[in-house]
């Protein structure tokens, strides 16, 4: 039976190891590692999932609520024009890498897809979906810039925001190895000077 | 003592193991694995290589060597201009992960920051290394560009050439995830219709 006390215990695995699986990977997270980390008995793990890949997929949902909901109030500033949101979107995004995770935690989506993309096709998919789920608030915001003037007519804007997104995740990357804003600097200068116009 | 015969199979080690790292990444890919696809009985690796670690740093000088024999051609091509070689290198690399490697082998340098970064930091400064010195024919082709007027003078070689090298590494991750070549056509019109001018 489904209880709130149920309910509860299967968020406290998932922070806990969603957290184990965006530092040390997919493969490098064993469900052993998910239930000490959550301070429960291995086989109680799958009272709450079906299996690991059903923890990752729950995994990615909860990533992309959290990151939803964090960007609601810039979404929803009306001193802000859709650039403007843009822009305080990604200085958010970098303050969070910088400032809170000390880049040690890049693109949940994008290590997941660079480790398990060959291996698992369920899982592949499941990231891709995600990654498009993910970016829809940016297509709209891309598009009431269009439709406002704030930037070229001639843009596409899926391709456009997948274009920055894609563009930002290597910045993502960059910053995860070499522990450094550099490549944040050139993010912010070309996004800002060269495309979204 | 080392051989012909010792580097010959030393070669045909790393050949076989970077195959599987490049497609099941790092902690995917076992030392038996590697000995299996190699035929090689498993005690035999350590006669070839330290450790799993240093199996990974030649394979990345391997990957590092063939990037730099395979791009050779078109660098010293007298016809074509500095823009003219950035977009045949790009041209090139889309066409070996579209039709030669059908999108499932990613960025090895990008899939090894994801997956290994906050586990293993001799592992995370080797590849930042390597992907430092692999940019670097492009940030000579980009200070080219500039000091022959082919682009801006206000651009900065070696942090243009990084933000292009991440922004495609960015559509080479969505390239594997979604399986298609979307993404390649967004980095090609970003590239020379809005940065590289």
């Amino acid at each position: 039976m489904v209880t709130t006390r149920h309910l509860a215990k299967k968020e406290e695995i998932l922070e806990a190891g969603l957290e184990l699986i965006w530092r040390n990977g997919y493969n490098g997270t064993s469900v052993k590692d998910i239930v000490d980390a959550a301070g429960i008995p291995k086989g109680s793990f799958y009272q709450y999932f079906e299996s690991k890949e059903d923890f990752a997929k729950e995994a990615m949902n909860r990533v992309c609520t959290f990151a939803m909901t964090a960007i609601k109030p810039i979404l929803s500033d009306p001193q802000l024009s859709p650039v403007g949101k843009i822009r305080k979107l990604y200085e958010m995004r970098i303050h969070m890498s910088a400032d809170e995770f000390h880049y040690e935690k890049g693109c949940m989506l994008t290590n997941l897809t660079g480790e398990i993309a060959n291996s698992n096709d369920y899982l592949r998919k499941l990231v891709a979906e995600t990654w498009t789920r993910m970016i829809r608030p940016l297509v709209e915001l891309v598009q009431a810039a269009i439709d406002e003037g704030e930037i070229s007519k001639s843009h596409d804007a899926t391709e456009l925001a997948e274009y920055l997104e894609n563009a930002f995740r290597g910045a993502i990357t960059s910053a995860l190895s070499s522990r450094s804003s550099a490549s944040y600097y050139g993010f912010m200068k070309y996004t800002f000077e060269s495309v979204l116009i």
